[in-house]
């Protein structure tokens, strides 16, 4: 599957990428900048390389990145999403766009979710583009440091949100390629909201109890 | 201690009345009625009583609970919440407030988190009570099921927010006190929006993916 990361140079982009083209789908990194996609696709090539997987890693301006791929992932801070996509809106047509952006505040130590005035951050999303694209939230609250460690083993729940079951699936399978990461149903876009507001819980919680590289497991 | 469960007589009202029992806190359980308070609290004095631990446990109307207690759950349904504590406001002078409350609606087979107008329900119950109650959140992702089944071994992480880290403190040990609930700090009062968010989560990936008694664990 095609696959493109805008802001695919750093954050979750990052580890996507990787595990993602190990699995052999066809990768393109996106950037504000087609030089700085394109060193990081040469990055990422190099260290798969030296792992023994040798795979083509594209790298383009988010615009023809977001044009080139079936599944489109927004590996952007949340506070330049709206921009981004506004700038780009023209590269969507009937993609998979993968949400895993989080609005949130600093109160005090900690963070708190910060609910946009349409709920969640995927509704926007689904919001400013074409409706014949598919939006689908998931990846949330994956560590990304952790997920770009290649040499690490995962062990995260993913929740996927969306609308239309079959994108839903598509992006559940693609979840459960990655090994130890559990893909579950999370309903509907709308539902996006509370594994958004995930997100910040955890990272609080990480400060305020002194753990490091927190994530949720549900448990039975 | 002693503690007060408003609604104490059904959901997680019930297991912390007889988990906290054990433990030897003094143990009030109110309810609208209170004849059903007093049976509910006859009726867990016999179960403890056949796990060899006599204690006396009393029962009295929501207003009359709420007045005697160091620290009051409030373990109603956020429907009645406001209505509740706007009738026996008059009970209510410097005790610790603990609330459980979790406002959410349906969307198609799944539930989602209903943002109240003031951010969440626990803000809400601190702008309805005197400025001398300390609000604290906590309890909201428990499974009141497996709180209330004695001979269940819990494995729960608790999330306990508010804005006077010494009423925080109390609620983090009594948390500490049942046996595998792990109490973490969720940071201000403001913060428990998140916490809330989680029990609709928890709910909906039950639903959707056919589990059971979900709950979530921070895990590093």
């Amino acid at each position: 599957m095609k696959i493109s990361l805008l802001g695919g140079t750093g954050d979750i982009g990052e580890g996507l990428a990787l595990r993602w083209a190990q699995k052999g789908h066809e990768i393109i990194i996106g950037s504000r900048k087609e030089e700085k996609a394109r060193n990081s696709a040469e990055d990422y090539m190099e260290r798969l390389k030296k792992l023994g997987c040798e795979v083509e890693i594209k790298g383009y301006d988010n615009a023809k990145a977001a044009l080139e791929g079936d599944v489109v992932v927004l590996s952007i801070p949340y506070e330049y999403a709206a921009s981004t996509l506004e700038a780009i809106k023209d590269s969507f047509t009937n993609q998979i766009v993968i949400s895993p952006l989080v609005p949130m505040k600093k109160i005090g130590k900690s963070f708190c979710y910060s609910v946009p005035s349409k709920g969640s951050a995927a509704i926007e999303v689904r919001d400013l583009l074409p409706e014949t694209v598919s939006v689908v939230s998931a990846y949330q609250n994956i560590a990304a440091a952790k997920l770009s460690n290649l040499s690490l083993e995962l062990d995260y729940d993913v929740v996927v949100c969306g609308d239309d079951e079959k994108s839903k699936k598509i992006v559940m399978e693609l979840t459960s390629e990655i090994p130890n990461l559990r893909a579950l149903d999370g309903g509907p876009l709308e539902n996006s909201m509370m594994v958004e507001a995930v997100t910040p819980l955890v990272i609080s919680v990480a400060i305020l109890n002194g753990m490091k590289n927190l994530s949720i497991k549900f448990t039975q």
